[in-house]
């Protein structure tokens, strides 16, 4: 098993409102030698299935300004320092980008999504039974269209590209499995 | 269908090895206003599910100084310029970090590893009948252990999260596909 990597020191490089970065310098137990990785420091994030009684999948499409393309995506964001727990930040996301509420809601699984080079996990949850209670309440940075996708379609609608989102992958993988070799 | 945002400039204002951080200046076509959003602009990356003919996946352990751990992963990495495809790139990576070369490869999907902040995209093979052929040839950055696991117990170790990095998870649902709900 390979030895864990002492930290000589680190420095932050950069701040902004989503995230920060540190270069970390760090001494590998091989060679001896010191190696400088940059890491990026985002606060953990989480995502949610949401489920409705005839099935189908409460989704959002917007349009994504890392790679300039309109997603479709389950609803999901940064837990707060706010947020009592990962699972009420889940339901809170699910609440404000959709109006939909969760009474029932189980956590599937926690996912590094860059243990390359990002600190954080994100928590992902299945809700079922959610119900429409009220309108989104998008902030300014937001522009969100409401959609539900039947749950039978969702592992076609993976493998045919169309939800192509890694962490709405890997909740999806959690909530439904895969399939058998 | 949200409209896309206009850009009306970006800056580079990080620049390191492996990324670059750029701050976009884009408008809402909703209310008017302008955003500043930070992009962390990465090469596209690529992975490999690489399977003997005894149906067990050759993987790497190794330590992530993003999360500070040790993970299980398939190998991949960086697509470099001098690649000549993002196939070739997964096949130079399995044998640059596994000693192990593959003859049959066949792509299995492309997804961004976050939309919201990343640009890049990582593409995913699937390789049977892989073979060692030689040693692994780390650089001084990497420190890599190669084990194979049986493919059948894949599903079962993701659940567990002892497979526990995102585009690890995406590569295996696109192999194997999603269960059918």
């Amino acid at each position: 098993m390979p030895p864990g990597w002492p930290l000589r020191g680190k420095r932050r490089v950069l701040a902004t409102r989503v995230f920060g970065v540190d270069a970390h310098r760090l001494v590998s137990p091989r060679t001896g030698a010191e190696h400088e990785f940059f890491i990026v420091d985002c606060v953990d994030w989480c995502n949610i299935v949401p489920l409705t009684r005839d099935r189908r999948v409460v989704m959002v499409r917007q349009h994504r300004y890392g790679t300039g393309e309109e997603t479709l995506e389950l609803p999901g964001g940064m837990i707060d320092a706010s947020d009592p727990s990962p699972l009420e930040a889940a339901r809170r996301e699910l609440l404000e980008e959709t109006g939909y509420h969760a009474p029932l809601v189980e956590p599937t699984g926690v996912i590094a999504p860059n243990p390359a080079m990002q600190s954080n996990r994100c928590w992902s949850f299945l809700a079922r039974d959610v119900e429409r209670v009220g309108e989104p309440r998008l902030d300014g940075g937001e522009d969100i269209e409401v959609v539900t996708v039947p749950l039978d379609e969702i592992p076609a609608r993976i493998q045919r590209g169309e939800i192509c989102h890694a962490l709405v992958v890997v909740a999806f993988a959690y909530a439904l499995g895969l399939r058998a070799p």
